[in-house]
């Protein structure tokens, strides 16, 4: 097995970059933070004597070789950046517990026939650069790359710009291709696990996402000389698209997650009316005909408030991402592992996206989803304990050790 | 009367600082441009002799001295800060007006009995530093000095620092006390004299104006994972807030103008729930009794929407400004000096706050409105006529002098 002190050593180090007061990490993709956790990864690879792959959208490659020449690899990847307020563990534990499994096999000396290879994706979460997950689309050819190159955070700042003064802007050379397995570990971000006391989750699909950029545009002015009726504020109509995406499950499913995540307005100004809102829109399920349903009531109801508030409201998709089903065999197998570990496992549907998405649509993929407490994440307060973050890691450890044999 | 195309020049000139794309300012207080436009200010006083002082507040002070020693002098002023997105006219106008008053009497010989000051107030509109009109508060001892200088921006940085930054952090020395009358010409702000073609305004007083601070707490969360039936969402809160706010008037009096103008969401994230949320509240109406009647209704409400949505919110006043009865007989003296230029005029009750608010409590005082198009300011498009500002100018300029042979 893994060593539990090293993994939980080395969950503690990386947490320090971009460590907010909360307890929790600020590591937006590419910032400085994100740049102290890549370089550390490359360091630790570096130590090893494996080798270090950056592709052009950043994503970082580290490859334990194989004895086989030109055997396909067997891939465990995750993500080091996180939210603007998140958490230590939600991707920074999948790719830690991916290098402590090149560690121990490497002091334990063992030969794998296929290369490992552990891949921290660019971007993942999507808060700085939109859509989210975006390394791992543009490595398995769902994004275009001149296209995420050119992505810009809320100051302005190009996605191409960032990798290039952060020194992540790297070539094809190297880069792993035609991948045999890809392996994923993560924290449930949900209840389930801890609630049901159980060890691993063995995760069969992922809810499908829609997200939507909502502008609104109404009338500014002047708070104390714009008589209430002769207005056409543009955050009063924006409360309205807020509450009635809050209430969207209610008419539709009960499994439906739609939330407003963002407001933008302008001139923000106590004293001035709001002139124009910028609202983002997150809905998820794990069905398309109830996402296609979630999206004409969004249309119809902010025409709607269009129309009674006297503002112009555009709704425009900026990322549609299909429910996905994991490829089955390499589920059995995580489930296999498990039972072999003697851990309790049961299956889960995934809420949140991950890169395993789009790595499922180009190598059988599995997620291994160990529990967080209280099932938060994307907050500072995320936490794990060390016996969960063992038994994850234990469990990638196997299923790719059996996965690098076939 | 004064030079309107030496007037309409300088309203040119001094638009320069802070420009927008839009066609307006951004010119908060103390920053870059507000430096720049205090410096022209300054200039222009220098080449023409006059004296200028600044107080430990920022404000400016260009005398043109009289002719009696000793005698209490006559103020005119406004501001040269701006909204976010403001206008080019809203406090500059006035300031401007006033320098073409001095220049006029300068190129014209004409000696006074009674010294004319001219004042540009610091953050009068309260958008960078709260709370509005602060400077001429410190001056009329509304506010405490130390309470002001230790204001702080959304930044962080405190007004004393920025004074200090930009070279305006005066002294008590040769600033001018004891005032005979105050005078302010002013955009209307509002649509009232170019809706009835009326050239002038006379202010007889000023609406009460109460700012709250609303803090709202939920939970924050997983965008993707967290069930809807489990949320506190901060911001499907404020937003029942927002709304709630918007529809005092409805309830209380048509004349109520409530406004929620500002909102700070933390963390601000698509795929995470809004845990916690700021907003900027302003209530006005001419009654107090009114005002105290929102103030209880916010209360309330909150209170409840607090209840219903699980989440905890605060109330916190932020700037209680009574309404303002303007002098009588400074305000005859405008009526009489318009009536002699054969320019039509009417009384009027102002929306917006201004430094005059705090003036009338230690001078007689009074204000003249000039029409604005279409009644529209806070906002980049604010726009006036040359022949409308050279009439308020002229008003200005007669009932100063009238007032300064006093
Ligand atoms: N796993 C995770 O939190 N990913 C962020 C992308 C999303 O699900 O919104
Ligand atoms: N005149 C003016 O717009 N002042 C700003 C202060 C306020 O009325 O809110």
């Amino acid at each position: 097995g893994v060593d539990s002190v090293r993994l939980w050593n080395s969950l503690r180090e990386v947490s320090a970059f971009g460590a907010t007061a909360g307890g929790g990490l600020d590591r937006l993709a590419l910032g400085d933070h994100d740049r102290a956790a890549r370089d550390h990864l490359v360091r630790a690879a570096q130590e090893r004597g494996w080798a270090v792959a950056v592709d052009p959208v950043g994503n970082i490659f580290v490859t334990r070789p194989g004895t086989e020449p030109g055997a396909a690899p067997v891939l465990m990847g995750s993500h080091l950046d996180s939210q603007p307020l998140g958490g230590r563990y939600d991707g920074t534990y999948g790719v830690l517990a991916g290098l402590e499994v090149l560690r121990t096999l490497d002091d334990a000396g063992v030969r794998t026939r296929r290369p490992l290879v552990l891949a921290d994706w660019t971007n993942e979460e999507g808060s700085r650069f939109s859509p989210s997950m975006l390394g791992s689309a543009v490595y398995t050819g769902a994004h275009d790359l001149a296209g995420a190159l050119a992505r810009t955070d809320h100051a302005g700042a190009t996605l191409g710009g960032e990798l290039a003064r952060i020194g992540y802007a790297g070539t094809p050379d190297g880069v792993p291709r035609r991948l045999h397995r890809a392996l994923e570990v993560h924290i449930e971000q949900g209840p389930v696990l801890e609630d049901e006391g159980v060890d691993i989750g063995v995760v069969t699909g992922v809810y499908g996402i829609r997200w939507y950029d909502v502008s609104v545009r109404g009338a500014g002015g002047h708070s104390g000389t714009t008589p209430m009726s002769a207005r056409r504020d543009a955050l009063v109509a924006a409360g309205a698209v807020v509450r009635s995406v809050s209430e969207l499950a209610d008419a539709l499913s009960p499994e439906l997650r739609a939330t407003t995540g963002e407001i933008v307005v302008s001139p923000n100004s106590r004293n001035s009316i709001p002139g124009s809102v910028r609202l983002a829109l997150d809905v998820r399920h794990p069905e398309d005909a109830v996402l296609d349903r979630a999206e004409r009531a969004i249309e119809e109801r902010t025409a709607e408030i269009a129309r009674a508030s006297g503002t112009a409201i555009t709704v425009e998709p900026v990322l549609s991402q299909p429910p996905t089903v994991f490829d089955a065999g390499t589920a059995a197998a995580v489930r296999r592992v498990a039972d072999r570990l003697g851990l309790s496992r049961r299956d889960l549907v995934s809420g949140a996206g991950h890169d395993s998405v789009h790595l499922s649509r180009i190598a059988p993929t599995a997620m291994i989803f160990i529990p967080c407490v209280g099932g938060v994440s994307h907050h500072e307060s995320e936490n794990i304990r060390q016996d969960w973050a063992v038994n994850g890691a234990n469990v990638l450890l196997h299923t790719a050790l059996d996965a690098a044999r076939e």
